[in-house]
């Protein structure tokens, strides 16, 4: 992971710009009907029939959202695109094309753009979606990455922030901070790797947190998963920046308040370990973590008999009045407001 | 232009990524009956019933494809989103919606930012387009904006690049060179403050050239026109590169060749001059200067009167076939080969 390869290297002034798109995209074709044209004109036109068209975008740059130290391009690449699926899952739809603009510096090579690429088109393989347009640019600085999303759903699926009612139940998909910690590891042995570059580390009792960090999954199976079930829910986030700034997201939207049960917090046992290696609270850990993509959402009490017991569902609250607050009730049962710390680049990058 | 206004500043980190956006777009509010949810969700709704959805994205990145020095942050956010709905005109679509999504290092304060959006929100509401998301970041160096614009068009009235025909007229609106010319006047303006910042220049003379590069618009105008002339251009490209540059997609895109009549090419007579100034051939200006944001269309040979004499519309040549290439016919009657000379980041750009 830490290794230099010693790669071909191309010259990205070698190519012109159209020439470098041309390259980067010349293996991806149109495979959605509603995707009638893409790349290669002033516009990508597409038709969306009557369902409503859905539309999210996401930035990702180089020392702020990345450490291309311990991120492979190709990883890149595909969370790139994951990420922004996420958010059109978080409204409930289905998304179909993205866009990807691109600006890097003269430090990267054609192959490496070739590799990111790659990443990206695995990722629209997995999940159906199509590359209709972007953009591509030299940077002075490093790597930005701009993905614009887009998608469809039937009108009385969408799902937005706003829809939570008091006595709803709190439900989280899958488990929470590995992405984290997962982090966390890769930032040790980057360290490591600095000081002793021929140092070999056995990252195998942290595959599951590195995975989550460097190639993470949206979650188009609980979206299917809803449908079957039948299922609506009343709000939904995907959790990007943390689940206490998305739970105050989805408070503030629905104007309510919740109570969360730390011990429903679902959690992956090596977070617990590697929580515990790090001495790191793990309920901190899966509260401010962040980057887990997982979808959170509120459902009628009436729905409860549909999800409950299932593996991929975990209640972890309900919804409240909105002056009770957002409220964390303890494994000893005590209640702590909680404070929304999800990740803000502007404070947590100084640079 | 070149002085340093003695402002508030307010640093970025003060407010949250989150408090930056709801602060920034505060004033924006959601224009077109097609806009249905704007910012604030996973992702914005939208409904464009049976019309046909067009997408286009573009990058603009401080110091490759604007310097700050000249150009006001205002008139920045202004062109940003004009540049993007020049492409939805050049599909003969109507563009109804942005992303704007923006990274800027600490260099910049919050009412740096407040005028970046005052000029995006004056484009926006020049045009009826509504904001609908975006994202904020940090960045380790300098401005970037990536926008997205969305429309629609019906069907039968999108046009592509790749429509042309032998024998269809090639048709330009406006004047070319001024944007071009403009960045020349400016450039040099800005080595002159270098080195005695205490210079009044008086730009008087050179104003509709500094207007076309730091204010340009979009040729809203133009589609309109032919709709109401009843022309459905057969192809059609707007020209951000350079006439030569787009001259050439055309080409490759519809499959057959151009020729072009030097003393057609349409000139403000400010271009000729400034030309004059800096012993620049203004042919070469017209053909690879770029950033005029006029519309390059061709139309079928019957639908040659409805537009002649217009003086909005300047008949610039004919499309011949692909194996006769794209030959410039001088003043002279001499026939030169054109070579695509338009602007390339990778290249232009060593830094």
């Amino acid at each position: 992971m830490f290794e230099n390869k010693n790669q071909s290297k191309t010259d990205l002034s070698s190519l012109g710009e159209f020439a470098l798109i041309d390259h980067l995209t010349s293996t991806f074709s149109l495979k959605n009907k509603s995707s009638l044209l893409g790349i290669g004109d002033d516009a990508a036109v597409l038709d969306y029939s009557n369902q409503q068209t859905l539309v999210s975008t996401d930035l990702l740059i180089e020392g702020i959202h990345f450490d291309l130290s311990y991120m492979p391009l190709k990883h890149l690449g595909y969370k790139a695109i994951i990420v922004n699926l996420s958010d059109l899952y978080a409204m409930n739809g289905t998304p179909s094309q993205v866009t990807v603009s691109l600006a890097a510096s003269n430090r990267f090579s054609l192959e490496a753009l070739e590799e990111l690429y790659a990443g990206i088109a695995l990722a629209c393989k997995n999940y159906n979606v199509d590359l209709i347009g972007g953009d591509t640019s030299s940077s002075t600085s490093g790597l930005m990455l701009s993905i614009t999303v887009l998608g469809t759903s039937d009108k009385e699926h969408i799902v937005k922030r706003s829809g939570a009612k008091e006595n709803d139940l709190l439900v989280v998909s899958g488990d929470l901070g590995a992405a984290y910690t997962g982090l966390q590891i890769l930032e040790r042995e980057k360290a490591v790797f600095l000081v002793n570059p021929n140092s070999q580390p056995d990252l195998t009792p942290y595959s599951y947190s590195i995975e989550r960090q460097l190639k993470p999954e949206a979650r188009k199976d609980i979206i299917e998963l809803l449908k079957e079930l039948k299922v609506v829910p009343t709000s939904m986030i995907d959790i990007s920046d943390g689940l206490s700034s998305e739970i105050f997201h989805l408070a503030k939207a629905s104007e309510v308040g919740f109570h969360i049960f730390e011990n429903k917090l679902p959690m992956d046992p090596e977070v617990n370990l590697i929580c515990e290696e790090f001495k790191i609270n793990s309920t901190t850990a899966v509260l401010n973590g962040g980057e887990d993509y997982e979808l959170l959402f509120t459902i009628a009490q009436k729905d409860f008999d549909k999800i409950k017991n299932h593996p991929l569902l975990t209640v972890i609250g309900h919804v409240v009045e909105k002056n009770a607050g957002c409220q964390l009730i303890t494994g000893l049962g005590q209640q702590i407001e909680m404070r929304a710390q999800g990740w803000n680049s502007f404070k947590n990058n100084e640079g």
